[in-house]
């Protein structure tokens, strides 16, 4: 029998993808979109490389899950996210009814929970705090290197 | 002397996209990006062919501008979209730090307006209502037609 992996295993994946974009100096942030227990999709920031203030990693995971599954629909889906998703991400995740957000770090600044309405779609489970030390703590690292 | 162009003669440039939209069985929503009086982006919703719930027209008007430009921000830009932006493109537009953002017809469902906090970045300029009927016209024939 083959364990289940956990939340826990994938939002190291997505860390993984914002340490990847730390060495292109991009804003380290990273996602991954599991499917049956499956990496589909892998993304990080690339606001910077790509010149597109909205090539952030939530976006491309999107368009690369439904890429893979043929479908723009990914309401069997888990998008895992190392920092709490923006406005636009957060609503992004609403067209394309996301089963279930899982978040690493928050963003009191940024955050789409900061909006008092529900962006989400009213089907998206919301987890958050997963690794929220360290993704919070590759951030903070990237901006004091920057000063 | 060469006449300014006027927001009227750029939302015509949008409808022209939403036009080409509805020719690709989408629905009709166009968006154009104009920096110093000159069309540098068009783009229209392309959901479906893209098989992708975030390949709004704005969202790829944002992209081939900023592409143009060599720049993310589009401060100096005015975006016309046939239809009032969703959260997710308002977000986006905040991102990109745009000049003015100008729009057809309301969107009472899922429009950035129905958000109680200011999405849209706070210099960005904003007029609406310019070919409303026109505008809405065009989305409210399409899903007629669907029926």
């Amino acid at each position: 029998m083959i364990a289940q992996k956990t939340d826990l295993d994938f939002m190291k994946e997505a860390y993984h993808e914002a340490s990847a974009a730390a060495l292109k100096d991009e804003v380290p942030i990273g996602a991954v979109v599991v499917w049956q227990q499956r990496v589909i999709a892998r993304a990080h920031n690339l606001t910077e490389s790509l010149t597109d203030a909205t090539a952030h990693a939530e976006m491309q995971a999107i368009t690369a899950a439904a890429h893979y599954l043929g479908g723009k629909y990914l309401n069997e889906c888990t998008l895992y996210v190392t920092l709490e998703p923006c406005p636009m991400c957060a609503s992004a995740l609403y067209w394309c009814q996301l089963g279930k957000l899982v978040y690493g770090a928050s963003d009191p600044k940024r955050g789409f929970t900061q909006i008092p309405a529900r962006l989400l779609h009213p089907k998206t489970q919301l987890v958050s705090g997963i690794m929220a030390a360290e993704c919070g703590k590759l951030i903070s690292g990237f901006f004091k290197n920057k000063r």
